[in-house]
């Protein structure tokens, strides 16, 4: 805004060489910040009030702010509001910020303003002061770039925070979510394709029941994962619409018009992600409703994950005394006392991460329901919660599979000693000899320990060969996954 | 299967005239129902053994049911597995099923064998019972209709219970919730429309904010209830897939070939719903993972929903010591004690069934991760949960569309005493004197009991014909809900 | 309040002998009524605005109601306020609700104003009805006895809903939950006593593990439910204090000196529980956490019924390809498709009870939640939610005790099986030979398919005769419960 | 175990100078650790197979395993089976455990195995290798000090890991949440007992009620959490009893007699806290229902949290268009573009951390019912939840009772101008005129603009002078806050 020769914008590295502290202030005075770190005054008075316990906001929050910080930047310069140098000075800022390299300068808590204000804030103070030193000036100074004027130029916390937890928390979903859950995908079907032929005894309401086949018991796991896959796909499109333009309270107040459209489709280039802004501001800022369900997709997920790993750790029980069809890699002593155990330790891992997922879900939706007039005040617990289930459930996934999974092996032995003995082939006979005759053959084999062909014979209504031509496992199974 | 002239099917009226008690059997022997009711020996013996609280099995999941026995009878005839006559019997026992006719011959409780095996019995006996007495048999004596042998041919509990969960769930949804749904987001709309104009000051954190229109404001409510039309209908979708044919473990045991496929779409015809057979009958049978997805596109429902309740009942708060922008339609008395009173009673109706959704939700979750290999035995909890929600939200929509929204009105004078007497207008000066001088204009109009114009004046950051140029709140509203 | 001679209460059957509908009114004006009815204006308009769903409050809420209101009339007249004829008919009417004769007029929708406003009224307006008839008076005259002028007098929604929700809650606990929670640990006690010498495998992480004895493992369940005893115990005691007399919001405007604590004294006779008023009325009326708490304690009951039913479900899985320690009883044919299937129904019903009462929990929690100055508006959903949890707790522990716990049988052929066969019988060498010695004991018995002692004495480390003097199954599992 | 010259303990600091790896084996052979770090070879595998996430197990649990470690040694020792020197090394090394000086050796995830029996052996192998490196021997060479004989010695990770969770646990109670509830009751008290007599306008179902104090209201906010005291310290109760001594499976199998009661003696000692042995180890291993009642508790206190909070902020809401009875101190500005905003940002992060720790509550819930046989798997996220919403409430009750309720104060003006516009104060008249009278006047004046005052008398049911003389506000609050 200066008519002077403006200045240059320097490559200064990273790093600010000073000892003790430095003054800063905000309209409500001034405040001591550490000399070395880049924050300003609301970023020190954030960490006075709000030191609550080890949670802070996931630096994911703050590289996704530096694309907001820097496509409004971008827009506001081509809209003449913003002087070549400035947007240069803050974009390189940003650019620092998008690649972690000011992370260390991002310290606060998740349990701060319900808004985010304090984060904003916080990248604001952290950008002004970097883009000060790139342009030479004095730290503290907000001059010539100001955290509120400049940074924050024709931006609120209430449309710029939800926009970074939609790039958070999409990029999460797409860099790790989708290609671990993917990646568990193609090993599952890989095991299910290999094993397709083995029949084994299926098992319902935990007793013994009619035979499949091993890839037919985990093509279901497969095709349980194969639906979070659309599942999650269909809930991150909401994620593609941000309320960046909504300014305080949805009507673009101080924002140049066409704001809101310019710095979504500024995002979308720089992310190479199709954002577009959000169709109506004032329920993108006054609700999470994309953030809850997004989140739901996530539970359905871990839904999945704990049916499949209690299936693994169930079949894989024993090796005396369980079930003990499945062999899990060993990979730790399982026990401090018992020598030689074996534990499925990556499945006790993947129910943990469930529970804790749907725990998470259950105060992200508690969370979601609390907005009151134009703002959900929630955002911070639900952006934590969901980088947290994202997270742990990429990761949990890709051990899962490194460690459990791909390392599977089938106790053939078991498996079809099992089958031999089942009394639950009788069901084959039910066509031909009637419902209650075939129940009392079952009955009449586990009373008398008679295998069931035995008792078949006994019974009188069917013969030998009969029973051999019509009780045979490998028939029973049908042809592929779809039942038909 | 008999080679005699086939039995004719009669036109008996339903009932059963009969006192005391009358002999049924099953595999485990005979039992004494009821006389005057069509059950048989195993819903008695689940009667006897499941008597738990006042939950019965919603009579939806009977009348879905009807469809299946009804769309199985069919198919079984076309394959010629099954006689004309025994078709006709059963498909008219299935339709008066399916029409509620035999609503009181389904007396299990919810809390019962996981699998809904013993509801799914309840059917077979019924519909057995029923079509015996059409053709002049005797009752309880399995001939010439068998519950096991004919109505349940080629099916398991394991393939027609979920199956028969899913029709219900999308018919509640489409024949209550959406319709309702869509009634409530039309009134809204309306409210919407006619008060685009009208200016109001926003809140964000509770605190005063900028101004909005009360339009705009109403706008975003319809925008959240139009995301869950869209959510519902993404996850109505996979309840259309079934799982008939599977029977016992997804295999298809028993079944024909052909089955899975040649039910799906019988069942389709009789609906007028599109329904097809599930791509992978293990994960349709072992898991309720399409159940657990509906609930929470129900749950997004209830989070929007308390978002609109709550701040209903805020904006109506007072009439004297709250906000009162807001006139509620007074329906009854508030309260037993204090006389005039009139009280937020649907929105609290509202906020405690979204409180109700959600706590269903977590429990249907919970119990969506609890299958076991080739059965999820979870499945009366969930169709009842998910019943329950659904009907509770299309009912509470009703009753707070009629009377509640369809009949609000507005307190114009308090909200346009608001917009003159809020100090956060200065924020539109922002742009012009800087966020500090703003902020410092503020704060002395706070402290000083000033008006805005008055601080800012005084202040010389700003002329008085400036500040009227400027400071105009309904052109601080932006244009329309997009907040371009 | 008339000088004349004060009317009697006659003898007059419950019912009303008569057709259509009749007048009532309130201050709103007036309203038509079933005929045959009791109940006034205010619960028609409830009936008419809040038909959701198939949730009536639960009728244990009226008869609590009724101890409200015949203690309130019995201080009332020993205060001088009500006549005794009045206070006679009042009583009659009031013992009538108590003992269940006046449900079928306490209609209304748990779905209503968020105080319970429109039950007390309900609850006043057919008490009050009653009276009239009682007396000889017209119904629907609120002469000689009103609704809110005699039958609430002194009284308000908000301190007479908490009340008669703390006794409904109460006499639950002390009739149902805690006798029927007392039987199943007795059951469970027996069954442990008598197999506390049966040496069986242990299981860690569903892995074999070293032996404990039957008994001691039921000990474990008897112990959980022990503790769950002592839980309900403790949040029984917040039950026993009584908000009354707090009337509108806390101070007791209205209501005569000392009315809170005569009334409380008074409910305390009539129901021979030690309930006491209330220390602080403004947290009794504005919170719920003594609901909350209370149904903590049942949540915690669920938790620990969870276990044991898994526990026992999974003992009992079989018969030929399970674990098939446990024998339970069998109560019904299993599956309508797989003949002499048997499954642990019971077991599952308990599984789904646990995972409702959870789900329940998270509802009561969030509701409890939401009070807002003088009032939490969630009393109706948390008191339906706790009546649900503790029937079908109580009812399920039932069923369980009888049908399945007392039934239980063992299959010592198997339990004896899997001591011979388990491996980790290893660890009582590991003191002499170490740790790491033992391991490879282990590791070896299972590659090589031999037993412990086999590859124990193969391995160079103990010899025979000191295999068989350490590893002695029945001197590994410690005396008693204690582990000491 | 050898006959020469025991080793000395030798005054070594806490390091270990060397670069590179270490090569450290179990019974799976060997691994390569970082050569300055103490863990051995199972912590190494774990590092590997379980990096997910950013939850690391709490420190809290190290500490508390400090004291198991060497409360175990000392009994060991005293029992004859350490000799003293080992028992010095390890009691050393525990100790450094204790103080939190051996914390970066203890780099764990909080998703690993259920039971926790890889933070076990981290400690085992961090302990042994310290004592070795005290007494000169080689680090890795698990001589003359092993992880599993000598530090493990009696103890399984499935009775010490408990342990742990209950002392860390009981600390964080004892120390942190207690005294910052006890604080946050007492600035709370203060407050009321300021206010008692400053009358204000009540309010139910958020609108206008009848009068109270400011003090009354407050009292009630500090009865609830007086409340929680009490039901803290009967959660904590179940938490000092301890499973060590149970080890593998309960039975106690490898320890001696009395290890059971004398180790948790002397962990008593070593605390001061006066723990017990668990009654029965069967239940005090096989479930975690001890951590999911004492998280109930803390569930409690965060319900009454959020209603202090949300009551709060609501109060201070404004400064112009809300309620504005509360002036909350400013502690920060409030907008990144509303100059001069206040918000309730404290009251913000309390109804978070409440919403926090009912998710989290949620899933201890969850977690607590998965228990199998012998053990409960889920461990590490039953006590990482509990230690985070432990820490959250105390340090959010901390910064809320400084930043927030320490400085709060009253707009006495708007309080009594609320008392003079409020209508409700017709209550008053009910007893005189009746309620419909009453009622009537209310609805006139609000219909008619007018006072009560006005319409009182408009009325004809009451003089100029007993209206004065009834509706007094100052005399409509009763006395105290038991509302008698």
């Amino acid at each position: 805004m200066s008519a002077k020769k403006p200045p240059a914008v320097h490559d200064v590295p990273i790093g600010i060489d000073a000892d003790g502290t430095r003054s800063e202030f905000d309209s409500m005075g001034s405040v001591d910040v550490p000399a070395d770190r880049y924050w300003g005054a609301q970023t020190q008075r954030s960490l006075q009030h709000f030191s609550i316990g080890g949670d802070r906001m996931p630096k994911d929050v703050y590289h996704a702010y530096g694309y907001v910080k820097k496509a409004a930047a971008l827009v506001n310069n081509a809209a003449g509001r913003l002087p070549d140098w400035k947007r240069d000075a803050i974009v390189r800022a940003a650019d620092e910020a998008i690649d972690g390299r000011l992370d260390e300068h991002f310290p606060l808590f998740v349990w701060q303003t319900g808004s985010g204000t304090q984060s904003n804030m916080n990248v604001n103070e952290v950008l002004a002061n970097r883009a000060i030193q790139l342009v030479g000036g004095t730290l503290g100074s907000q001059e010539p770039v100001g955290p509120n004027d400049d940074v924050n130029m024709g931006q609120s916390s209430n449309d710029t925070f939800p926009t970074a937890m939609h790039i958070a928390a999409l990029s999460l979903i797409d860099d790790h979510v989708l290609p671990e859950l993917r990646a568990l995908h193609a090993s599952i079907t890989r095991k299910s394709d290999g094993w397709m032929d083995v029949v084994k005894i299926g098992r319902t309401h935990l007793e013994d029941a009619v035979p499949l086949s091993v890839g037919q018991e985990w093509s279901g796991w497969a095709a349980q994962l194969e639906t979070c896959v659309s599942d999650i796909e269909h809930a991150r499109d909401a994620l593609l619409e941000l309320s960046i333009g909504g300014t305080a309270v949805g009507t673009g107040l101080n924002a140049p018009p066409g704001f809101s459209v310019d710095v979504a489709r500024q995002i979308a280039e720089l992310t190479g992600k199709p954002f577009t802004t959000a169709p109506n501001k004032f329920a993108a800022q006054g609700s999470l409703d994309a953030m809850v369900r997004a989140h739901a997709a996530l539970r359905s997920l871990a839904v999945a994950l704990m049916k499949i790993a209690n299936d693994t750790r169930w079949l894989a029980s024993g090796p005396r005394t369980g079930l003990a069809e499945l062999l899990l890699p060993q990979n730790e002593p399982g026990s401090s006392i018992m020598p030689g155990k074996v534990n499925p330790t990556q499945c006790e891992a993947i129910v943990m991460i469930a529970i804790q997922v749907l725990g998470n879900d259950s105060g992200v939706a508690f969370a979601g329901s609390q907005g009151n007039f134009e703002l959900n005040a929630m955002r911070p617990i639900i952006i934590n919660s969901f980088l947290h289930s994202a997270r742990i459930l990429a990761d949990g996934m890709e051990r899962f599979r490194l460690y459990s999974v791909d390392g599977t092996d089938l106790n053939r032995d078991a498996i079809s000693d099992y089958v031999d003995r089942s009394l639950m082939l009788v069901t084959a006979l039910s066509p031909t000899i009637g419902y209650q005759n075939a129940a009392r053959i079952a009955e009449d084999a586990l009373a008398n320990g008679q295998t069931l062909r035995e008792a078949a014979v006994a019974s009188g209504h069917v013969s030998e060969d009969d029973f051999d031509k019509i009780v045979k496992p490998e028939t029973m199974i049908g042809s592929g996954v779809a039942g038909a």
